[in-house]
């Protein structure tokens, strides 16, 4: 198949446009209207084969994820998900792969209002690149600075559960809860709802001490972790405890949203959780300082010696 | 290196952000404010090592030209660059690869205004991924259709250039014209202008004849080229006039911006000329009909048995 081919391919799967599209695939550029008074929210985010994704995942799934790390970027900062970049590298052009592929993306783009509007297609070993271009209030952008000493330490959903499942595949038994690592659900309604209430936000992709360690670096406090707190899938709930804190603690690829709020936001908690039919568990607080403090099932602190998933090299 | 000191580093010399960035490197999605009343434009494109760079090309070279092929784009489109944002996938973390590579890119970023306002860094084959984002008043973005029989077609600076220093490169010849090959100069300034007055506008990256193409698709109509007229590097001047001709029509990698105009523009192109000190050659006329004849320097049709570079398979 020629690269025009493949482009027009994709474009066909990729209409109709949404919202705001005044040119989409098909020139050099996407031109796109920003709702008015809103500002541009922009993340970019890559997979590469083995890296991010384990080798047999099916082209649908890593077009659904590929796509849902970037909403997840977006979620965390609160915004409004609107349009999406691909760059696609592949070492041949097979049709089918590209289908499925685009079928998985516009899948999730679907459920989010999300209109692929552009990107490019190369010949090299496979690496898939996406844009995602989103709005929201000036103002109101919720961002890794803002924890206060006293917030509540909250995440969504469960965490660790992508991290065992891959380490299931890989040790060849059998993957109860697959779909925790192939098509994580980016939290983009929560993080709209959050915005303007959380002091601060981030999603979980590296680990949750790894990102919880981002927001307190960058929000110069510390904070308490209450382990048996931690949310746990089905799967993960049957492991041992150690085990089950290591993938909770450092497994990262989760795309949950991690966020501080002021204390007296209990209630705001529950009509959030009602509200969208999701889990939201209060795991700590921000204290003053620097660094983590875990505390374990005994109330004793718990000593961590691994941290998150970082692309190079391991932490000190 | 780990990761989060790399994307420290390149968060370094990337600042100070300019224009319209609220929200740069270092959270999880940039925030950005687009000009009142302008349009947002988008352009997304990969560089993999071997295919779209030769291998020894430095660091340095290398991020000036992941960025200008993007700028090439948002030139095509008649907007002026703001931001951008960088995936990078390398095998190893390298830190003064890296360093130069950030040094090539901010290099051109500073000569244009630009921004580097996010991105991710993987470990991966290398693959530079590059998303360029700019503005345009409404309704003033240039397109691949809009191109009307009677039309000039006209390309900025030389086109073959960059192909012929390829092929010498490749031969272990001594290569005379490396700088069109590692540093495109997108018509940034050009594009500006045209935005407007040109009836269709693309850059020529695959090669004279395939993106010429693309605009008579795009605009259902034909051209006649002048071989004569189609401007010429240098080195490229002594190439017989065979060899010549298939470097210009089907090189690509040029980074030219290829317009047509309504046949009362030449004082227009004269004033152009002037004011940004580039060659602009009318090089022939958008006629009815399909494809492209090109006449030879008898005066004849001159028969193409080639075309323009595609990632994916040849050309039928």
């Amino acid at each position: 198949m020629k690269e025009f081919e493949l482009i027009r391919q994709i474009q066909q799967q990729a209409t109709p446009p949404g919202t705001g599209v005044i040119l989409g695939i098909g020139d050099d550029a996407a031109v796109l209207e920003i709702p008015a008074g809103r500002h541009l929210v922009a993340a970019t985010d890559t997979l590469n084969a083995g890296t991010h994704f384990p080798l047999e995942t099916t082209p649908f799934d890593i077009g659904y994820k590929c796509l849902a790390v970037n909403l997840s970027d977006l979620a965390s900062m609160g915004a409004v998900p609107h349009w999406a970049l691909l760059s696609l590298s592949l070492p041949d052009a097979d049709e089918q792969w590209v289908q499925s592929f685009i079928q998985g993306l516009m899948s999730l783009a679907k459920l989010h209002g999300v209109s692929l509007v552009g990107g490019d297609t190369t010949r090299g070993p496979m690496s898939i690149s996406l844009t995602a271009l989103g709005s929201v209030s000036p103002g109101l952008q919720m961002q890794r600075s803002g924890a206060i000493p006293g917030d509540l330490v909250v995440v969504s959903g469960t965490v660790g559960g992508a991290a065992y499942a891959l380490e299931q595949l890989q040790s060849g038994d059998e993957v109860q809860e697959q779909h925790l690592l192939d098509r994580p659900e980016p939290r983009v309604a929560l993080g709209q709802l959050l915005a303007g209430h959380a002091n601060a936000c981030i999603d979980v992709s590296d680990g949750l001490l790894a990102d919880l360690s981002h927001i307190l670096e960058a929000s110069v406090c510390a904070a308490k972790l209450d382990l048996e707190k931690l949310p746990c899938s089905d799967a993960l709930a049957k492991v041992g405890l150690e085990a089950r804190y290591r993938y909770q603690l450092s497994g990262g690829d989760d795309y949950e949203l991690l966020f501080t709020l002021p204390p007296n936001s209990l209630e705001k908690l529950v009509d959030w959780r009602r509200q969208l039919d999701i889990r939201l568990s209060v795991i700590g607080e921000i204290v003053d300082g620097s660094g983590v403090e875990c505390i374990g099932a005994n109330g004793q602190p718990y000593l961590i010696e691994y941290a998150g998933f970082e692309h190079f090299g391991v932490n000190g």
